[in-house]
């Protein structure tokens, strides 16, 4: 019986003079913190805080590793070959664990973000390459990834650990894919009906799909959103519910 | 009677498509390799890639850590605030551990590129939010500065250890300060000539300075160049001559 | 008599999927533009859908160049050389010219941005790299500037045209400087009382200075600002006063 | 009967403090020059050199455009959207503009770089984004594409003019396509081979296909490269052995 979730959300996206998100909201409510690194959001000062801030919350930092495109959010696909994106990846790992060690805290897992994320799950080249950095720079991190995905595939053949995640607010097919964000129905926002839902996840470890049928996903953590008050409510009601049928939200990732 | 001299040098200064200096040639002939970080120069798979050749050559990483200015190359003085400037130091510094540590060695000593060394050789504002980067990410990475500079003995006083360096191509004035790039006589270009002052103010502990008197300079490491054919010859005939004379060239931050 | 005043505020502040400022409520209000062109702020994309709805409304459009600091958002004090910051305004200028074609306007006027703004103000070696870009690339542009400020006199020693301006929300001295931000009572927050000042800053040609006596400020437009809702009310009651006094907002630098 | 040619190469390619190619040697070699915009390569002021150089030598001059990717040098694909697409390429044909203006000269046609230049061979969706871009900025210019591209036969159903253009230095394969890189034989080295190559396409209108065929190709402009001393020396061949058989180098986009 499942006793306990994580939470996970994107933090550290503001950039310089432009914000992005409620990390103070969403930190009271996570248990772990996607944060930017730099390459698609997240200028050092701003991470230095956002830092400091998951620190003293007690909420587990990962590396929001991305494409180094700012100006695109990190969310346009690059061809990026092999030797460049092993070293983004080390480069993003490493500046951020800098940043954590001078906030009094750690890097516990790995997250790619954006575009990178959506090729890792399927793409067997740049997965390597991911998987080849965090080998490179610290085996232990976990990699954080979509539940069923090939990318964890490769990584768990690669000896890493893998945190299989889930998307709170999306819809699944029954063959437990994603539903494109480019169909009706993809994206859900009954706050209620999605924690019920994460609830069913949880217990019964899965979801009903768009097509009806109970779908099976493996998931070791939730990913929740910020950047929005409607976000931020789903996000409560969530862990409410969580909590209220006694499933604690903790850390995969834990030191 | 000193017996070993450190000599330091910039190296990972190319970015991207573009090449700049010989890392391979002057990775050859000095003790210690001041590695660029990604703000003035340095895309990670450069850095990556000079790393693996420094750790094969034995020679020591400095984190090279500049203002955030690639199309200046980190040489023009900005005023930048004492919380971003923490930050941007600290992400340089982890950036490049990240990478080292990836490389298979490690980052062992920081020191400001350009327009942030000179600066902080005097600046206090500026000097303290470097010294407190790196006290926040690890108290025990030295700060090469200039020999004599305000930066340094800042750095000492808040607990900091430090690398005073002197400039193998450079005149100094009685007081022990540089002579201005702007005035003639500022830049030496004899290679031999460049070499027994070296060995002069190894053995001596100064210099004769551009006033014709003899200047008292406490160096622990010598910045020599890699950017041109000249100056690796120059850097090759300041570590024959020092050899020759029972003078080891070695890192000083050695682990 | 004064029967028309230009009001100005920044707008295109936005860059990717980060947002400044109420672009749509303060176009309503103003009668010229400064459209960021790029480098401290304004991803084409954004700067495109700007620029089509500052024409929609019939706004004047400037050219609100900066220094190359994204992270710092321009308002960083850099030592530019003359040759780089001559090719940079151009290069600016240029850009937003493009795209203001495309959307069936035109650049009517520069004004620089942030910290290069304040430079130019007094410093001749920046000032004279502004004005000579300008006039390199289309002398008829006029120069917006500080109102009794070094730059705009120099401007106007080359032949350029200039656009005098007061800050709706500073204080100023009884000499006509600024009084500074670091200074108590340097910004204004009573929106009425603000109207009211730029009333007589019309009418009689000047304000009450910090130190209470009457100060002349000769200016051609009046410098508003759309970052927060509190700085569109305060615009709005500028407006609404001076047309209820017969004053027309009107650009200054017109077709 | 062909009685003169276009030989255009990539110029403006250095960025800041790094160098790359040999502008003042293919600029006496070549009549069109396809300048960086800011996008792969070309900081502002190498860009001003560049133009004023190119305006001396009587040089047209064109925009390359790329995508925002100066760590990969515009040679990665990227998925970039349509709206963001168009704003790239009018914010880069504006900037350069401005430049050339400032230089005495102007922007006589567009040429797609790296990556983007592959794509819109191809890619409908991108070719349109092109397209629309220069007609929104300017319907006059020119787009320079792959001989026989989809993206070309786009571009003149739009109403643009099109220069096709032949690669020195490529095989072709029977069907009038470029050989990839990856394959053997790809890319030809022999420069007196090559410029009697070239002399076959303008005199008969095609070439021998790697398949050992002749095969036909029309082409406006043929492109070369500075970037060695090889490569400028291929040049310098081409252009001898046109001009001795009478066939004059002149722009094909001349005003």
């Amino acid at each position: 019986m499942v006793t306990a979730i994580d939470l996970n959300s994107d933090l550290g996206e503001s950039f310089g003079a432009w914000t992005m998100g409620d990390d103070a909201a969403i930190l009271k409510l996570v248990s772990s913190a996607n944060v930017a690194c730099g390459f698609h959001a997240g200028s050092p000062a701003v991470l230095l805080s956002t830092l400091r801030s998951a620190a003293q919350q007690g909420v587990a930092i990962g590396a929001h590793v991305s494409y180094p495109d700012l100006v695109g959010f990190g969310r346009r696909n690059m061809d990026v070959g092999r030797d460049e994106l092993i070293a983004d990846v080390i480069y993003q790992i490493g500046a951020l664990q800098g940043l954590a060690k001078a906030a009094g805290t750690e890097v516990r897992y790995v997250k790619p973000h954006g575009a990178l994320y959506n090729t890792i799950a399927q793409d067997e080249r740049q997965a390597l390459a991911v998987i080849d950095a965090i080998l490179a720079i610290d085996h232990r991190l976990p990699l954080v990834g979509l539940a069923g995905s090939r990318g964890l595939d490769l990584a768990q053949q690669k000896g890493l650990r893998t945190i299989a995640e889930a998307f709170a607010d999306r819809a699944y097919h029954a063959n437990g894919s994603l539903v494109s964000r480019l169909e009706a129905g993809s994206v859900l926002h009954d706050a209620q009906h999605i924690a019920q839902r994460m609830l069913q996840l949880i217990i019964e470890g899965g979801v009903t799909s768009i097509e009806g049928e109970f779908t099976p996903i493996k998931a070791d953590s939730i990913c929740v959103h910020g950047d929005s008050p409607g976000a931020i409510e789903m996000a409560r009601q969530i862990r409410n519910l969580l909590e209220e049928k006694g499933i604690a939200v903790r850390a995969f990732a834990a030191s």
